[in-house]
């Protein structure tokens, strides 16, 4: 199933994609706070949401959502409990930045208010001369991870997939104080989507192409093949640092060719055009404006 | 005010504390998802609830909570959207650690799951020797900060503040992968309450005597008056950084007499009991168990 949200900020309404048609989810999403929870959220995975969906799309209750086609299409998921982050977890990456590869994952957070629609303006935070890309493959967490026994155990908490982009600010993140998410948590960092795609659709997240081009210039171009640590690694290794909660979203790194790594580091700027794909996840454009 | 959430984890009734006694706040919250969003949470907060307590108050309308002396002390605040910490912000701290001083705030985040009462039993990690305590002030945002322009205009965007126990591993945080946090977001490591503190009643947050106690043995005995960068600073410094939203938490940093800092190094273990207390925000205790 690809999940989707349409409409306004903060008014998106859920639906399920058949065929490119968007179908209205809201019939199966209760009211906010009770069942379901009014939305794609954390109380949706927890109330298996997916499960609900799939029921009504073999009971052909669902009706497409009219006008669909004029809506602004928001992240397929609301606001995540939190966004957990896999640093330097593509070994070309971690060589362009100079760092020494990881003898286990490099995890760090991003503010999960950070969260907009794959199409949103993105900005360049006030003071920022280091505003950098990375196209990430994103986990939906869909059941509590809690100290997993072992990276077979993960596949099983996972609800789906979701093209996310890092957005980071280099000075923020490396040059002002030690810690990285000082530089990962500015406001719209996170674009998602377009869609979410449940697991069953994507059996092996680890044959994916990710790629990324600003202004038309290809700057990554990758493959989940090269992550250091794989997506069932990295959930087993976090259940064991934290407990994993329905909605959670996990960032699994970058492969090469951010700004940061090349010859000319040509960060960001207002005015710039980001374009973003995963293999069987979509495709994402955002525009970025100044803070 | 203060503000208090009394009863089983995940069921807590809100309630405002008046001479002791505990007055039920159900009437004045609404339901969940729609204005005061049903709990004291971010949508509290966004709504201006604190001003809808006191207008209750003031229309002398609420009714004491039948049997609240015998209820579970819940935290004082539904999850927060986010912890954001800040790290070595006390300079007999930084040095006890061996850490050169800050130049500017060191910023973390810690999972917002990590929230449980000021009573509960906090988990020793599974594979963890170095558990360690750090009490400190935790504020609460109440209306959103962006970009402020000067620590002058800080203190308008406080709800109140909250005794906060930043349970941290040291091995997770320090040795284990480079960012720390890794070694914050175990499972039950944000005791916070017993009471939130609206910003009124506690005119002067650099004026807080904070201490702590393992097994009855004084380990931390600071003043807010240390710390190095202020509340006021901190909070239009991160404002800089990231949109602080209504309903998240500011963990401030804790003074010296940590674990880590001690000839001896005695880290918690299944078993401890840790006593806080911060002048004003009240009296916490927690016996450790294993995860």
């Amino acid at each position: 199933m690809r999940i989707a949200r349409l409409g306004p900020a903060g008014a998106e309404i859920p639906t399920v994609v058949v065929d490119g048609t968007h179908l209205d989810l809201r019939p199966v999403l209760g009211t906010p706070g009770t069942g379901a929870g009014g939305d794609v959220g954390p109380a949706f995975f927890a109330a298996g949401g997916l499960d609900l969906v799939a029921a009504a799309l073999e009971a052909g209750t669902l009706e497409p959502l009219a006008g669909a086609e004029g809506l602004r299409v928001g992240a397929p998921l609301a606001r995540p409990g939190k966004i957990v982050c896999i640093g330097l977890n593509y070994r070309d990456h971690a060589e362009e930045t100079g760092a020494t590869l990881p003898e286990e994952p490099v995890v760090f957070m991003k503010d999960p208010s950070t969260v907009v629609g794959p199409f949103d303006e993105v900005l360049v935070p006030r003071g920022s001369t280091k505003t950098d890309w990375e196209v990430e493959l994103g986990v939906v967490v869909g059941r509590t991870a809690r100290y997993l026994d072992s990276p077979a155990d993960a596949r099983g908490h996972v609800a789906g997939y979701v093209l996310s982009h890092d957005v980071s600010e280099r000075e923020f993140q490396l040059e002002r104080g030690g810690q990285w998410d000082k530089g990962k948590s500015c406001e719209t960092f996170n674009p998602l989507g377009p869609e979410l795609v449940s697991a069953d659709e994507l059996p092996d997240p680890q044959d994916l192409r990710l790629s990324l081009s600003v202004n038309g210039v290809k700057r990554q171009d990758g493959t989940t093949a090269n992550m250091l640590f794989g997506v069932d690694h990295v959930i087993w290794y976090l259940s064991q640092f934290m407990v994993l909660e329905p909605g959670d979203v996990i960032n699994t790194g970058t492969p090469a060719g951010v700004a940061l790594g090349l010859p000319d580091a040509p960060y960001l700027r207002a005015g710039d055009v980001v374009e973003l794909e995963i293999t069987g996840l979509g495709r994402a454009c955002q525009t970025f404006g100044q803070a």
